[in-house]
């Protein structure tokens, strides 16, 4: 190695370690939905923490940009260099250890490179459950859960990935190891540095490990299909549903006619479960600690009574683990049926859960009168007020042809978000996709002071740059 | 007025809202506890977030230091100032309206001077549930709740402050307003600003309003004294209890009996739960959003197996809200007791579960050694690791003798702490009294960030110097 900075890398990290040809970094550059490559100085893959540490050490000493990398399946952008190749790709993947495990404290130490699958199967292992759960998440790495505050179907009952953790540990943009790998569920001295680096999609600093949440294992976990009248329906729905069932409502999906049909289409071996046609469904899941009986009893009394009300129309109750499987593969082959029938222009927002009838109301009227017969598959997370309000052209019109519109799309689509109190990135982050939406709706305050918070841990500006910020 | 800056606070504030008189600003220079009296250049109590906004930037155009302050309930001398006499004390309790309640998005806008005590209420006559609850909250106010990430008894199942809180509206040390009001569950744009604000003592900038999380209210809240033969064994039943009961195990406190000998000694009128006399005594708290049967059931079977098991050794169940409330009454009357009894040398500690059993014993035996005789006062929050231990004097030696040794008994109990993974303030916070204390528990590395942190958000240091860091 020639290149001084280079030979430091390969001394730190071993040269089966250092990637540096062509077509070995390529994995390591192109962004998940293929949309986008960028390239890199070269991509390095550490051992451990300390290895990580000098690495970002070299790196602020010559003043080179890196961007750390988990399982690259973010949908931001958030994860890959961009075209400069002036970057190093930092890859966590080898720091891929499970700890520690302290099932009295309910806490498992994990570092930053474990495959999400591979955290839930040792938490059942040992008996408990680690809630989160998002589609990547047989490839998805913890590090990159919580470099971008990770989503998914759980977060009704158990929040987003920042608060599954208790505890981090860092290495910082001046290359120091920072051990905050506590397991405290109270801990007020100081300043929120752990919820700080969580979300910041490696612009701040390294997270190499962290402290997880574990909970109880539900001993039944029950769902129901409900066919709705209008998304207001749903609205009553979830508030009957928390009303009489509280934490033991742990998912609560929203689905359209549209989606259901798109999966239809593509799927025909996946179950239908109403003969008839409705306006909107949703997916409706219970867990109880107590007993399969007690879940039944209970889901089988809530939608009874929202039968009754006239709030729902008509309900499948799965009646067993398989059946469960089977509703539940419905609203997973969402994304799938999209992505057969064609690309999309996708939107992954939140809203305060009350505004969302409205939003969907004005927002289509909106896209219906700029894009006539354009087709809405909106589905989600309703009980978090989390949308992926996804948009297919109108019949006869080309998928890329549609595409070509997608800025105007985006702009009446995050317009009305903003209107309505929401924000134009629920769970995916900002990476580089996002990043020049940002000024347009946040204030000039809240952007000062993100940039204020990132020039005082990275003052060099070498982690990740051109993301979020 | 002749000073300037107190002339350009009266024509913000009014001249009713600016106390300037050494006898009218007495109430807000002095601490809670009665330990410490600060002085103040004059306390100003704006109307409005407006208001608030000039006042700070007249103080950081004149570079006067400012202490933000709400119920002044706080017990680490956070919210009163210091001797110098330099500060103007802000006090946001005329900020008190409930701006807004969104039943269907489960969540309330409140100004910071808001009462606890009236959020609670106020959530009740909307059908839900505010489950931040704590000794003061007749008269803290919810800004100090956030400003120090309040803890409490609902935390096990609730979360500290922070996981309450959706949205915050911020004056920022420049005196501009960040407007971040929102009441989102998810939300990935950017920096967790709100998180940071929240705990941070006021000493990055003022928080004047807050969106708050809402839920169910529960149909039966029931509870059980139960007796055990150690913290060991407290942590068996907390295992089983949150195995069978999950999210339904809403409270879980630690007695030991010297607590309650002392309850029964100063309070004799109170429940006398059981005849004989056990090492130790878990009260346990379930809530039930299905019905007041299905708590009963829930707590008898749980119990019954802990006995069943031999985890338990007796135990008494609470049959009515009246009877519920009995029990909490021995709770709550420790630290009354322990006032009446005389002044105690106390730590606010939180550690893994997992560790309270060794901690506890070889906490007690180093402090047996260096003060023999001295007696434990030891209770708290068991299900969050939250321990109130506190230490009365050997038999026959006067209370204020033993407080001279309160910085050898500070040194003991915080290095044992630190030694088993602890914090040494679980709820409370730093303030101006664990301030010094902080630099021996935390890493230079993590000190840097706060401090780097502290620099950003408030370059002049005009936020609530002197505390924290």
């Amino acid at each position: 190695m020639t290149d001084p900075l280079l030979a430091a890398l390969e001394d730190i990290a071993g040269a089966a370690h250092l990637v540096v040809d062509a077509a070995a970094m390529a994995p390591y550059l192109a962004d998940w939905r293929g949309r986008f490559t960028g390239r890199a100085r070269a991509v390095v893959l550490p051992a451990d923490t300390g290895e990580v540490a000098r690495i970002v050490s070299a790196c602020a000493a010559a003043r080179v940009p890196i961007v750390p990398q988990g399982g690259r399946t973010g949908l931001v952008l958030g994860s890959v260099p961009d075209a400069s190749g002036t970057a190093i790709v930092l890859s966590l993947r080898r720091l891929n250890r499970i700890r520690h495990i302290d099932p009295a404290n309910r806490t498992m130490t994990v570092e930053a490179g474990c495959i999400l699958y591979d955290i839930q199967q040792a938490a059942l292992e040992a008996g408990m459950l680690f809630p989160l759960s998002l589609a990547a998440e047989g490839s998805c790495t913890i590090g990159g859960n919580l470099s971008t505050n990770a989503g998914g179907t759980a977060v009704l009952r158990y929040g987003n990935t920042r608060e599954l953790c208790l505890g981090l540990e860092v290495v910082t943009a001046q290359g120091q190891v920072w051990d905050g790998l506590r397991g405290l569920r109270k801990d007020n001295t100081g300043y929120a540095l752990r919820e700080l680096f969580i979300g910041a999609e490696g612009t701040l600093g390294v997270i190499t490990a962290a402290v997880l949440k574990l909970y109880p294992e539900p001993k039944a976990v029950l769902s129901a299909l409900v066919a709705l009248d209008s998304p207001q329906a749903a609205l009553g729905l979830l508030a009957l549903m928390q009303d009489r069932c509280g934490a033991a409502l742990t998912g609560y999906e929203l689905m359209s006619d549209f989606c259901l049909r798109l999966v239809a289409a593509q799927f025909p071996g996946l179950p239908k479960p109403f003969a008839a046609h409705y306006p909107q469904y949703a997916l409706v899941e219970l867990s109880s600690t107590e007993s399969e009986d007690h879940a039944a009893e209970l889901i089988e009394s809530s939608i009874g009574a929202a039968l009754d009300a006239g709030i729902a129309l008509d309900a499948v109750l799965a009646t067993s683990g398989a059946q469960s499987l089977g509703l539940w593969q419905l609203r997973e082959h969402i994304p799938l049926a999209q992505a057969a029938a064609g690309k999309n222009i996708k939107h992954d927002i939140s809203l305060p859960v009350s505004n969302i009838p409205a939003f969907i109301e004005q927002t289509g009227a909106a896209l219906q009168a700029a894009f006539p017969g354009c087709q809405l598959v909106c589905f989600g997370h309703l009980g978090d007020g989390n949308l992926h309000y996804n948009l297919a052209p109108p019949e006869g019109l080309g998928h890329d042809s549609f595409l070509a519109h997608q800025e105007s799309v985006n702009r009446i689509v995050h317009d009305s978000v903003a209107a309505f109190g929401g924000s134009i990135s629920a769970e995916h982050g900002v990476g580089a996709l996002k990043r020049d939406e940002l000024p347009r709706y946040k204030s000039a305050v809240e952007l000062d002071m993100m940039r204020a918070v990132k020039a005082a841990l990275d003052p060099l500006g070498i982690m990740n740059p051109g993301k979020i910020l």
